[in-house]
């Protein structure tokens, strides 16, 4: 295991900080062609895609209410029991989020509030490949439902038999969402984005996907639909001081190192003892894990890092940013205020990463690839818009309306001005 | 005037509230050119983009303590006095939504919450040209200050003679903003994206501007930078009953016609003598206002619309989805609760959309051209992110173990698994 880096000084930290380069293919002309065929030719040219980039030939786009029926059968107890256990907590935790609507006097008389309203249309993509992703159907779905969106759309690729993963079917319904599209790739994105006979267009499109469907939604903000978040490779940043455990260390890091070659994994260490056991518990528990090729070459773009203190363990963290930041040190809470910039923290040996994954309550779509200096991860403000509120007196004008006439003719805009004074005028003869 | 539509049938309505097609050219290679050069060049290609673009020849492109200075004795007390009741009003409504952190037991034993964070550096672009925008100034710096941002940059195109308007200069000192930044254009996004020797790279970019600027700010997101909201022309929609005042109307819709030749109104009444006296009020006021011909532009693509009912008007209203919205009409409250889509609302005849715009406290960046569907406009969550946190007790993993164990291996990823069982495993063996 090579990337093992002691106590490095500050302004070495920006160069073995770099996250790798992302193999950036200019997607873009290939995407626009998709959305332009899907614009044009609607469901034929979804079908079209299908069967030509997965090989798959779909007769009906939408998944069945027998498919529906069929999928509650085939999932065990064992994981209902699961899942609704895991919905229950992402329920509680984003419902908490409501806040309440508080009237503001600005002025005597000038009375301003907020009110949360749902996003009416939402898309959902949820990409295929080896894990059907049904824990991201919740992430997005329970929010979306407490939100009260009015249509909430599900895309997912189908299998190469034509079905989808009853897991995935299973977790949707639970979660209220019937209308589920058997289609992937950039033109699900396109399909959301213009609307085809089957798939009706949406205000905004949330999931995880490929490079072809991070291009697509990148391009369905040029059609004026909104996305959740720009996307990167997912990553974990450690940190670990003498009272943390070697081995449960060693697991969360592997944990984020199976999601992908690309995934990121950094440990920071204030203990070299705890540092040495880390290392050697990764080798052990690597070579036993079914997924080790991927693991293992995450763990070559990963850094290994000793530092002398936990307050420049966070500095480090702030710098880099990190989707998860696991605090395995002893009084984690005394660090919280310290810490500016992560996606979701998780604090002390009890914490793993893959509790907030699947079931501590917390959404695990997040700001990954640096971007928790500038976004949050998704919540329920996700799927609803604040629209300001204003109402104003007589006396409420009378007010602030001097300085508003002040302010409009100092900017030029005299219409502005006008729409007061023609008020106070009036007010003057009036009152 | 034209565009006066009676009592049209809901099929109709998307037709003729189809927003004007927006004039976009395709600046994106101009744009891409641009950020080459600043990104290779600096300070040096900014100058001589200000020499080629402005004509404006900028030895210092940071505003001087000289200047700053001046621009304080340059501003009238009057204006000083607006500016300053204007910001009390902005920080009352803004810092009122902090919100506080409530922990949430999902499980017991699993304790899970959010804490806010200012982004830590943030770039205000306010344009040149006619009008000097201290007011947008005072929308984006005040929430920036409240969030607590360490790091906020100011950059605005110089006037001919090389100087910035003193109320911005003046504004900007009041919101403890001194880094302002002589540039303008798509010269200065690619400045705040990558940085040069003078401006510092930002996390997130705020402010209006022309084509080129809207442009560069779609590409600093492709530089994982963040920005506020997508552009587009200024819009309202008035809603008029037989309570709404013809007078106060026209005026109301002169203020937003005479943004720009692109702004959009809408006026519906649902009493005719009410809609005709305001077509009639419209054009006596037109006729003395100084921007009248950009006025008049505007109100071309106007629409004036007679409905039967105030709940009709408001359907009409949500599908338009417009920035500005004013109910002139009797007990607006009572509406409240129907409006799904609006950037800002103002509530009876004494409640201008001039006051939003400069000083009740709401905030005036506000999604128009449609997106008041899936955005909410600037607030102080526009300069925060939010942070999930999450601690579990060892009671806490014992209950949610076993979920996040079945749900991990149904995804197929076995290490997610692991980091749960060795840690339920040392608690068994452990306690």
């Amino acid at each position: 295991m090579k990337n093992i880096i002691k106590y490095p000084a500050q302004n070495t930290w920006k160069a073995f900080l770099q996250r790798p380069a992302l193999e950036k293919k200019d997607l873009r002309n290939t995407v626009q062609e998709i959305f332009l065929k899907v614009r044009n030719e609607g469901d034929s040219a979804l079908k079209e895609f299908s069967d030509k980039f997965d090989q798959v030939n779909i007769e009906n786009l939408l998944v069945s209410k027998e498919e529906l029926e069929f999928a509650i059968n085939e999932v065990s107890e064992e994981l209902k029991t699961a899942i609704n256990q895991a919905t229950e907590n992402i329920y509680k935790f984003h419902v908490a989020q409501k806040g309440s609507t508080e009237e503001i006097e600005t002025t005597e008389g000038v009375v301003c509030w907020r009110e949360s309203r749902a996003i009416e249309k939402v898309g959902l993509y949820i990409p295929g490949g080896t894990a059907p992703l049904f824990s991201t159907v919740l992430m997005l779905a329970v929010p979306a439902e407490i939100a009260g969106c009015k249509e909430v759309i599900l895309c997912t690729p189908p299998q190469k038999d034509g079905s989808i993963n009853p897991a995935i079917l299973y977790t949707a319904q639970l979660c209220g969402i019937t209308k589920i599209f058997k289609v992937g790739g950039a033109q699900a994105i396109a399909a959301l984005t213009f609307g085809t006979e089957s798939i009706p267009e949406v205000d905004k499109i949330f999931g995880p996907g490929n490079q072809y469907v991070t291009q697509a939604k990148q391009l369905a903000m040029e059609f004026n639909v909104a996305i959740d978040l720009p996307a990167g490779p997912s990553e974990v940043l450690v940190i670990a001081d003498q009272s943390a455990n070697p081995i449960f260390c060693a697991a969360d890091l592997l944990s984020q190192a199976e999601h992908g070659s690309d995934s990121q994994v950094i440990f920071i260490s204030t203990d070299e003892i705890i540092f040495n056991e880390t290392l050697k518990e990764i080798e052990k528990q690597l070579a036993e894990l079914p997924r080790n090729e991927i693991a293992k070459s995450a763990l070559d773009n990963s850094r290994f890092i000793l530092l002398k203190s936990v307050d420049e363990a966070l500095e480090m963290s702030n710098f880099y940013a990190p989707e998860h930041l696991i605090l395995s040190v002893e009084n984690p809470r005394s660090y919280i205020s310290k810490i500016t910039n992560a996606g979701s923290i998780f604090l002390g040996n009890y914490t793993p990463e893959s509790a907030g994954d699947y079931a501590s309550g917390t959404n695990h779509t997040l700001p990954t690839n640096g971007f928790a200096k500038n976004y949050s991860g998704v919540s329920l403000d996700s799927f609803v818009k604040k629209i300001t509120i204003q109402e104003i007196t007589k006396i409420g004008l009378k007010n602030i309306g001097k300085t508003i006439e002040v302010m409009a003719e100092a900017e030029g805009l005299n219409a502005h001005k006008n729409a007061v004074s023609l008020r106070l005028k009036s007010l003057e003869n009036g009152i």
